[in-house]
């Protein structure tokens, strides 16, 4: 769909608008007028590469080559697809459907909450042999001066398990690398990634997870869960094995773009739903970052599944835990229960709004790193070996500086204060321990509860900010390497240690207000992971629910909202800088204030690239040949722009259809009558993988090419269009769709 | 926009969903064909009012005469209109617009929050002076045969009080009756309901509503602040007194129907914060019950002012109370701290779906019953005075139905169980107190804390039983009276009584268990307000936030979900129950199954009724006299379809906007230039009360009728079409609009 030479033309409002995107991110108008100062102003002031270096850098075949196409989003209403419609519009067909979807999305929560509950299971049992391993080589060897031997044992078992990670990721499924979320984003937001969806990428999901996480690294596994209950939600909806080509009929209403679309946005609601116990949060989630249409059934659709994965996840932890069948609701990761949070002062709101700013400076400032961390590793860690070098590396970093500072940190505190299971001494007295290693030799997840809820003289102000920036620039190396990874854990945890030095020196000061540092360590959880992410309301309502308390949901949601602005006055979130590093063309939700002097004609290309009714192949193929567009209007009646006479638009076609029709050869005979027609049953098993045109090509005879080709019937006969004055966007997000036909 | 009669043209998506919504309501098509049988029994199946029935009741001009129009959709490209988008284009000048929507949404927050303040203060201290004086009353009398005495007291003043409301909603507002929530639902739906949104409206909603909940009845003040939000948004977005021709000039960007809904989508949404204390529930019932575009902008404002409101009504909660700034999130309502509610059973689950359907039959009971009450109040209550009456009347049964069955039924509990500020001894010991005196001697907010919250042993089965079947009536012939009311409160009520009574029945089964009935009690609450309203996602979030614990959002939404399907399979909501009682056209979100077989050229009429780019205005009278459509095409070059020939569409124009030209007689001079031009202003100034057409024509001379109107400067430049053939709905929302233009 490159626009600088095809007409903007095909599907309804969600084509257009991503059509004008990439005209505008790429600077390409069909009169070649160049983008105006105001948007590049605006461009370079917010992202860290401005216009005109997009501009040189891209070119519109890149992003084909990339092989990423927009989604339809539309019914393709031609008489094979109308002819199915009538079959499944009666109202019992209809209600069998719904029952299927139903069925379809329990089950899309049931495996989302089963692969959940197996990741989790396999990380603790290699976390706690892991620890257990190494706290007993500590106690061995802690008073000699062999003391260096445990930590050399460590590293040597994180450096393993990441190395695994990063071969599995590195070598199968490149994509599944980071925590997904910016790819899920952009799938839901309707740009189809190759291989996002696949089966082996969530398998290798899942097991780089499971060894990236026991493996020591400043990750959580809370992001991938999304990604891996949108890859269970495409699989499960379409019901369809590839290679042995199999697949069930009763599930092909579901094989669509559209049906697709919505079955991924409630699996990775699901994932939410299983990572932090929070089915609305999910559905928030998918609504703010994901879906661009919203409607009732699409809530309700995923809002069940991201339900029944998270009753379905905490059943499973009860009854392993516990052989009851009575159970808490909740997630993988909980923050425990806050006892202290029932009632805020007007100056502790202030104190909130603070901590919201310096989240975001803190956030932006990540990443800014970050990006320019990843622009280095596009450029010089590009081969597969470097890359699980890489890994390795900074798994070996990562554990050999905690070593190092649970040593040279000498902070004691009670042993009666702690939950941690494995409690070092190191250098404390007998009946304390050492409460570095309670933040430093524990799961992520264990040292965030131990920020949240440990008593107050549990921490010294001095080690938590030792852990906060070894812990902050940690994180940062790490994402982005080429393993599964989280940010949401490290995020928390870099803001509830700074958060708790707050609480600590609230707490010295007003004693009486201000209990227990734990308040202000979740706000700044909330607010440096605000900062990065840029989320408000999908994250106000998953702390919210990840805490069981709704009355933290206002100071949370007042902090986020502070550090998502100040956040994006400094740069983009972290998952948008990525998108935009990948080079993909996500689509904003407001219109850019340029657009609202462009018209159509502006962005359309001249002459416009059209197919006949009825073609000879061989010219259907030339011009499809060197026109690599995605979609072609079909005009009738003499064509002569000199004269002003454009032919009438009587239909669009897309170029994976006009492949199916070669591939089956639905040619005219010879007395004009066709030879064939195409059935439903022939577009279902052509979805979603399409035979490529180049293949379909090669295997037509030089007879084929001069048969006629009737586009009629397979059409879509009801395109939508607009005069070619119409404005390219107003104020408000207008559905409308273009036709370069005066 | 009658279908019958006028070419389905104007606008975007939601108005042709909306056209064909009517064509099907009402049975009508251009070429008269009879609606389908499958359609018919669907109808009939569901609703009380089966199709044919509608067919011969309804006539389209019927709704016209009503003056319901759709609102405006789209952004009118005109050269005015684009002018004034130009100017509005530049970056300075969009943040300034951000920046002032930001303070119109905190103001709108802030008043509601305000107004909730002022109508629960006034409530509380009517209410107290009430319960005093009788239970005053009732201590002196208490012995004698006067006992009676006190009973009448009590129904005079709640005869007194309701009747003041109902005279206030008669006399000076009748749109402000009931609970508000219908029309507001049909207003962001897209019906532009008249009188709704007036400032008149609303001071007599809260008025009535003062006096209707500390008259007795049987209703509640939450959802009446919902409507009340939705006018306090209305009037402050739009910065304009009618009257005094005041306005304030910067907000005039707001001026227009997709910014205005916007607004009253975030004022609802304040209102629901400042009734619940749930700025979520508030975003979501917003988005579940009204707005039919949802985009990341939208949910981003909505938010935003139910955020602000909660949090100013928590603060002057605080304020009032207890002198301090330090305040805890809440709001009108508040349900207490439900300290038993941690963990649940699988048995538990299963208990909660059974109320779940139990809640769901008695909900659609209770909206059979009230859609009779209602269709007989149409036909037989019609006079104020009748209106009046009817409301003391019911007021009156209340009140002596509630004072004898506090002396009727004898169930006491000692003194130290209860939290009610007046306890009834009546005839219990000396440390006792009637236990169904705290249910129907009290506020309904602290009756329904008292079924949540007392002590196992506080209220018998049978008392219990008692208050729900009375009330369950009560409650039913109340909603639907000419006061203002709300119905969230009641349904709670009546459902936590028998939710109650069955948490005794577990709790004396299995007492260790099942500790306290109150659980039980909030789950009956639950089902029974769902079985009633039918919402569930947004329901479950508001009953979330009142509890103040994530940990019920579970089984509320499992409950939820049941009461709601097998509701929906009685009966209709009471909403939609309502909105179909008044003949409003409520746009579904789903299209109808029928819609699959019919195209535009189906229900479109012919011959279309279309306008010239440059007419006589005497023609263009006649055309627009005898054709009372909402917009028309405009059709250039030569029409005679005997040739198949229909000319080219090139633009629209509304009737209010023609209405506008010619108030300010925009006609050419003889040399064909134009005398004058309109301005942005004169369109501002003519926003939302256009002049009736009748009004603008009554005013033009004989030589005005020979005059020439131009029509293409003001003429929207860009309206979407599509070919006759398209269907008109696809299996999921499509966003497309008609053209009978081939």
């Amino acid at each position: 769909m490159a626009c600088d030479e095809g007409p903007l033309i095909v599907g309804g409002a969600e084509v257009k608008r991503r059509a004008a995107s990439y005209c505008y991110r790429l600077g390409i108008s069909s009169d070649v007028e160049p983008i105006s100062p105001v948007y590049g102003h605006q461009r370079s002031r917010r992202s860290s590469s401005p216009l005109p270096l997009v501009r040189e850098e891209l070119k519109p075949h890149e992003i084909l080559d990339q092989g990423v196409e927009s989604f339809g989003y539309d019914f393709v209403q031609n008489s094979v697809f109308i002819e199915e419609l009538m079959k499944n519009g009666t109202i019992g067909k209809r209600y069998s459907i719904e029952v299927i979807r139903h069925v379809v999305l329990f089950l899309i929560g049931f495996c989302t909450a089963l692969a959940a509950s197996l990741i989790d299971y396999l990380i603790e049992v290699i976390s706690e042999l892991k620890y257990r391993t190494v706290s007993s080589l500590i106690v061995r060897f802690e008073s000699g001066w062999l003391f260096s031997i445990p930590g050399f044992a460590w590293c040597g078992i994180n450096v393993f398990l990441t190395g695994l990670a990063a071969v599995l990721v590195a070598f199968l499924a490149p994509i599944a690398a980071g925590s997904g979320i910016p790819q899920v984003k952009c799938y839901l937001n309707g740009l189809n990634l190759p291989r996002l969806m696949r089966c082996l990428t969530m398998v290798v999901k899942g097991a780089g997870l499971v060894f990236a996480v026991s493996g020591g690294l400043a990750v959580g596994k809370e992001g991938p869960m999304i990604h891996i209950g949108s890859v269970i939600a495409a699989g499960i909806s379409q019901g369809r094995i590839t290679f042995c080509n199999w697949s069930l009929r009763f599930l092909r209403f579901f094989r669509n773009d559209p049906q697709k679309r919505d079955f991924v946005g409630a699996g990775a609601a699901a994932g939410v739903a299983a990572a932090f116990g929070a089915p609305v949060g999910g559905l928030l989630f998918t609504l703010e970052e994901g879906a661009s249409f919203v409607y009732q059934r699409l809530t309700w659709t995923i809002l069940f599944a991201s339900m029944v994965s998270m009753f379905v996840l905490a059943l499973i932890k009860t009854v392993v835990h516990t052989r009851t069948f009575s159970f808490t609701p909740g997630g993988l990761v909980s923050f425990g229960t806050f006892t202290f949070l029932d009632s805020y002062s007007i100056y502790e709101i202030l104190m909130f709004l603070v901590m919201g700013v310096f989240g975001g400076v803190c956030g932006a400032v990540f990443v800014k790193i970050n990006a320019l961390l990843t622009q280095y590793r596009q450029k010089f860690v590009t081969s597969k070996y470097a890359k699980v070098l890489e890994a390795m590396l900074v798994s070996f970093l990562t554990t050999s500086i905690g070593y190092s500072f649970m040593w040279l940190i000498r902070d004691c505190s009670p042993l009666a204060f702690t939950t941690n299971p494995h409690p070092l001494r190191l250098m404390c007295a007998d009946n304390e321990f050492n409460s570095m290693s309670s933040l430093l030799f524990n799961t992520p997840e264990r040292s965030l509860r131990t920020l949240f809820h440990e008593p107050p003289g549990t921490f010294s102000v001095s080690s938590l900010v030792v852990f906060f920036v070894v812990y902050y620039f940690v994180a940062c190396i790490t994402y982005g390497l080429s393993v599964s990874s989280g940010l949401f854990i490290p995020a928390l945890l870099i803001g509830a240690s700074w958060g708790r030095v707050i609480g600590i020196w609230m707490n010295s000061s007003y004693p009486e207000s201000f209990p227990h540092p734990g308040k202000f360590a979740l706000i700044g959880a909330a607010a440096q992971l605000g900062g990065i992410v840029r989320m408000t309301l999908s994250l106000t309502v998953i702390l919210m629910e990840s805490t069981g308390s709704v009355l933290v949901g206002l100071p949370l949601l007042m902090t986020l909202t502070v550090a998502k602005y100040v956040g994006d006055f400094l740069s983009e979130g972290i998952y948008d800088e990525h998108i935009g590093l990948s080079s993909l063309a996500l689509l904003p939700w407001e219109p850019d204030p340029l657009s609202s002097t462009k018209r159509a004609h502006d962005i359309m290309c001249s002459p416009v690239v059209f197919l006949s009714p009825c073609m000879r192949v061989g010219d259907l193929i030339r011009k499809v040949e060197s026109n690599p567009h995605h979609g072609f209007p079909i005009v009738e009646g003499p064509v002569d722009p000199a004269r002003f006479s454009y032919g009438t638009l009587i239909g669009t076609i897309s170029t994976e259809h006009l492949g199916i029709l070669l591939k089956h050869r639905i040619f005219l005979k010879e007395d004009g009558t066709p030879a064939k027609s195409l059935t439903f049953d022939e577009y279902d098993s052509a979805y979603p993988s399409y035979a490529k045109l180049k293949d379909v090509l090669s295997q037509l005879t030089e007879e084929d090419m001069e048969a006629t080709l009737d586009l009629q019937p397979y059409m879509c006969e009801a395109p939508y269009s607009v005069p070619e004055v119409t404005l390219t966007f107003a104020f408000f997000p207008v559905d409308n769709c273009f036709c370069p036909f005066a």
